[in-house]
């Protein structure tokens, strides 16, 4: 794999593995520094967490942040066994990561290689093609068509090893049904990965799964549902095989002392995040509703905490230099909302997450404002 | 690799590259539930961290932990400038991990396969080898001799492509000058990582070296010399490229939130780490000065926060039965130290870490009681 001269003057690029330097980083929202700004594009909540994890975190800093000093559970026993509890599982079945992104990015490394391909429909989570890449890994798209259909039978006919199934889907916010999943556990053979990171928007999901299918994963966060995305909580439900194989290949204390303690306190606050999962659903539906009805736009109908929306202007028109008008028009507001400008099924969209009622307002106002601006040169 | 049959009944294991399941993880130290422990055992700081840190941190939890539901700079880009500061580098020259384990594991996933070795000294860090079955890659591990000198030749000579250098060692304690790090530079061709978690207590650091030797990577952590192993945060510097390579494999958010801020806050308060650091220094060479002089036992010289001791019993002897049995009676002592058995150079010592003062008069006055004990039968 690489040509390391034996010479002390040999080349920095000698020792790194050849496909390294040719990857491309996935490229997050964009995190805005200072005041002002209406941000609607990585889809967190918009509500603040539990009052209940910041009581938890000041009791982690007493006594001068002593425990600071002691490293974390290195398993995040305590977790594990809350969310096992939460889920109605042992916590055989129950990993813990930091982030669902790290928990994603072992799946791939457990089980993708250069003859052991991943599969991902298109579009989905733009960070799936990112984590193969990473691995060298093959690849296999499984693109939807407009109707954004589950393409059950094209999944199960893809080779890949593992199939990473974002449900909802991301951008769409198309739910999958349980019994489409369950057909696809069905018809597929390898490890069907179900990133759920939106579910607690869904009427449905696979978890219940779990007790029929060995090959089945589910992956969770506290970044949307919870208001946590600053503390990189996630984790994967699975045959205690599977977690296995995660504990034998993540970082010895992936999880650092306080979000755990987070998550714990998040679990122990249902009633809360019960409350704000019902607020972000209500305001998602009326501005679906505004947006389909007044306005006469196409949306996708949405089970997650945002809303793939197909912008028209002033003169009716739809499509991809429409809605990179309105995008560059929402920024030039400091309204923040994604935009996924690479293929045709999303080119014409922008993926707005669901804020607060006010910041829902400052976008419907920006958007009026934007169908009576003069077109752009 | 895998021989997944395409038949939705497949098996489990069929998922699943093949080495994965037959790899061990690394076994942290222990992590002791309920009071009353002396932990010697994880080369933790006594101390609390700086009041700067719980001041940090407290105002990141401020109107209800609000900041929580937002995501973290996906670069630490704050955190990577006030490093780049500290060292007199370029924040292109940092980067920052989930604890310098991710650091170390990120730097083997970019330069190892299975024509790629990695080398590593024995002993050193032992998560370096596991690391390196993680990557399912070619591993050269080069030994020392009972005189712990670092064997510069053997190193050049190793055919790695990436080389991780403990300096100073870990468990022995021993460091290694600045010349000797140059030396191995000069000779080695690949990439020497040389891993400084304990530099704070040593006389020499690598990092000057970085202004004349683009093939060299300096990594660190806050968790022993700045008390934030609960934190997980630990960092590299290197060459831009070098850093280029960690940020296209690394998780978009690998630092949550409050690491970041914990890890800003620790930088801006040196004062507070160098007296913590002094102390630290100073317990541990007057307790080398008993354990060899009063005591008669033979310990490496530490150039870190831990010593390598080599117990003696009542009949003056040594070896791997007089460890493990001073070890036993420590653990029911409820003191925890470090013991390594699986090898000829460290299963006669037991690795303790430098507690307050109070944990080292415990742990010598347990000492004591084990060298009255009556023989174990």
């Amino acid at each position: 794999m690489v040509g390391c001269s034996v010479a002390a003057s040999s080349e920095l690029s000698d020792c790194v593995l050849p496909y390294v330097p040719g990857l491309h980083a996935y490229t997050p929202g964009i995190q805005p520094v200072g005041p002002g700004w209406v941000k609607l594009n990585t889809n967190e909540c918009p509500y603040p967490p539990s009052p209940g994890v910041v009581e938890a975190l000041t009791r982690e800093l007493r006594d001068g942040g002593a425990a600071l000093r002691l490293y974390p559970s290195p398993t995040s026993a305590p977790l594990r066994e809350a969310l096992a509890r939460v889920h109605g599982l042992e916590p055989s079945q129950v990993f813990v990561g930091n982030g669902s992104d790290e928990v994603l990015g072992l799946l791939v490394r457990c089980c993708t290689g250069a003859v052991a391909p991943a599969g991902f429909t298109f579009p989905s989570y733009s960070l799936y093609p990112v984590l193969v890449g990473i691995q060298d890994g093959a690849a296999v798209s499984v693109e939807f068509d407009r109707s954004m259909r589950l393409p059950v039978d094209r999944i199960a006919g893809s080779k890949a090893k593992v199939f990473f199934l974002t449900s909802p889907n991301a951008p769409t916010g198309v739910g999958f049904s349980r019994q489409d999943i369950a057909r696809t556990l069905e018809t597929f053979p390898g490890l069907l990965v179900v990133d759920e990171a939106y579910a607690a928007f869904a009427q449905e999901d696979a978890v219940p799964l779990l007790a029929r299918h060995r090959r089945l994963v589910v992956v969770r966060t506290f970044s949307k549902s919870h208001a946590l995305a600053g503390m990189r909580v996630g984790y994967a439900l699975a045959d205690p095989e599977v977690i296995g194989w995660l504990d034998r290949i993540r970082d010895s204390y992936n999880v650092n002392r306080l979000s755990q303690a987070a998550g714990l306190a998040a679990l122990a606050d249902a009633a809360y995040y019960d409350q704000v999962r019902q607020k972000i659903i209500r305001t998602r539906d009326a501005w679906y509703r505004d947006w389909t009805g007044r306005r006469a736009w196409f949306a996708y109908p949405s089970q997650a905490n945002f809303i793939f929306v197909e912008p028209r202007d002033r003169l009716g028109r739809t499509g991809p230099e429409v809605a990179r008008a309105a995008y560059d028009f929402l920024v030039s507001r400091k309204v923040l909302v994604r935009y996924f400008p690479s293929h045709a099924l999303t080119a014409s969209f922008l993926r707005v997450s669901v804020g607060t009622d006010d910041e829902m307002l400052v976008l419907h106002e920006s958007l009026d404002a934007w169908l009576k601006a003069p077109p752009a040169a």
